[in-house]
């Protein structure tokens, strides 16, 4: 059976999210979930859902939960490189050791982000072909089918040949995950144009142009949302800020919708009848439905979800553990990138 | 009287809403306009518009509207280097060497972005101290008080040193336009510490850490429009990216809502109750409202709109540019990039 293993001790709701979400996991993904993490602490957040663990309801007679000590965790607050270093039995690491030992297949993680990347990169290690792991996103669109943005963080700088693995792991992962055919690549810039953009785009433009992607061409921000592309490369300084501008514009147009439907009595009776359709709305627009950012190019898959992560956002990522690694999803990584790519001078 | 040349003939709604915005502008804000463009074009827009012209309802009357002749225009669609370098004519460019020449003050333009930027820099050229003009937005917060954001796409490639003279003009801007006293100022990045970001952020946080700027340290996106900052500075490429998928995601967030809220008798019924909130909604965050983005650093002040911009947004931006020359922007920045800047290394 795959196994995943979870940081349950991580995030800002931790372990109560994370143990809820790893049990509806075990209950209806067919996979079997490692919840690593302070064992006295886990075992009483298990012991709430008794009745959901099935038979005698004792831990011991469910074979798809396991709990892992690790005494130490790496709080939101902790400075990233010395808390990799120093916290030796931290949940995260005693996680990525289960991965790397070949105990677990994948790792979830709602805890500190820049750890989560740094533990799985140090402990579990990237692909052969792969120079630079990226964090990617799942962006809501107006289409309803998801667009992969990558990297939204991993990497502050890069070099084209980076954007070109991006472009070749994003496309693997909105093929096979979120189930897209011959998905449509774009290249995050500032002008639809060739010409237009940073040098980096400008370079790798011309990678990608000359590869078997599908690449579309140059998307500007204002498309990011529409549907057009299944796949956004860039480097992870502007995909960190774009991904978290998106959040605060979300946040400040929900908050000042709302002060405006509270500041008459008219508005206030409509936003009642509204309500449901808010919730609609919240719901096709929220993270938490995709549920996590999967780091692509480390050996064994790790997904990084949001500190505050509900159940359901735990649950759902790792269902997409499961079909990142029940869709082979690291041997297609290395059987493309063993591809040589044609060098624009070359064609 | 201080003279404002607009090019009336590049927007996507040329020259009706040029004339206009125009029209309102000179009766209201004590300034004079010259409306630059096709002169037959613009007296026949003119016209429609007698009555609000006053007395005679002649245009030879009244001394604050000009029309200059300009026979060519520089379309959306044109390549921009190409279309400056060859239309001599140009409604921009003709608009840009009144401004050389004295005979107005500022320039506003909706027409082709690109083609505006450079028209400015070659014609007009920039200020003896600036090395690279920047385009400053004017983002709607929360907390209802604009945050200047720049550079949003004048230079894809920026050393620090620019985006320091970005951080003095736009605190320029900022406190002698937005009217906000010791303007807080950010640098937008991906993470708040120090040491989070790229090379670039890394440089520059150690110029404006040893500024005489009240800078308050980096920016995460997610709160670029809290309103806690008053001036957040990046490179022209994130900026416009930035800027673009904010527009993305508000369009996407509208639409949906939209979509959601006719998709129930109950929340159609709601949705009529609410419509006066969803206008003033609207308008707390739309673009028109404060109407275009300057270019800073550039001799003639400079004032770039958006393409579908109203009449109403082309009389804001003339009142943008009055306030600018009455405020005697540029002498000022050009007395506060005269004092040298303590690098980190001599602190």
């Amino acid at each position: 059976m795959l196994k995943i293993a979870v940081d349950a001790m991580g995030g800002d709701f931790a372990p109560t999210n994370e143990v809820e979400g790893a049990i509806e996991a075990a209950r209806d993904l067919g996979v079997g979930v490692i919840l690593v993490g302070r064992s006295e602490q886990l075992k009483a957040e298990l012991h709430k859902h008794r009745a959901a663990l099935g038979a005698g309801n004792r831990l011991s007679r469910n074979p798809h939960i396991e709990i892992v000590d690790a005494s130490e965790v790496i709080t939101m607050d902790d400075p990233v490189a010395t808390a990799v270093r120093r916290k030796k039995n931290s949940s995260i690491r005693v996680a990525a050791k289960l991965v790397r030992d070949g105990h677990a297949q994948a790792l979830v993680s709602a805890g500190n982000t820049g750890a989560a990347m740094m533990t799985a990169k140090l402990v579990i290690g990237t692909l052969p072909k792969v120079d630079r792991p990226a964090l990617a996103a799942v962006l809501p669109t107006l289409s309803r089918r998801g667009t992969v943005l990558l990297d939204v963080g991993a990497n502050a700088e890069c070099k084209a040949s980076h954007l070109y693995d991006f472009a070749v792991m994003g496309s693997l992962f909105s093929s096979v995950i979120v189930g897209v055919h011959n998905p449509k690549v774009g290249l995050l810039s500032i002008g639809e144009e060739e010409i237009k953009g940073n040098d980096l785009t400008k370079e790798t433009f011309k990678l990608l142009k000359n590869s078997n992607l599908n690449f579309i061409g140059n998307v500007e921000g204002r498309d990011m949302y529409t549907g057009q592309y299944d796949v956004i490369v860039c480097d992870g300084f502007t995909g960190n800020v774009a991904l978290k501008v998106s959040e605060g514009v979300f946040e400040l147009v929900v908050r000042v919708l709302k002060e405006e439907l509270e500041s008459s009595i008219q508005a206030k009776a409509g936003a009642v009848l509204t309500k449901p359709a808010f919730q609609r709305f919240k719901k096709r627009l929220h993270y938490a439905e995709f549920g996590g950012a999967p780091l692509l190019g480390i050996k064994g898959m790790t997904i990084i979800c949001h500190g505050s992560s509900s159940p359901k956002a735990i649950r759902n990522a790792i269902r997409v553990a499961r079909d990142y690694c029940q869709g082979q999803m690291n041997e297609r990584i290395g059987l493309e990138l063993g591809v040589p790519v044609m060098l624009a001078s070359q064609a």
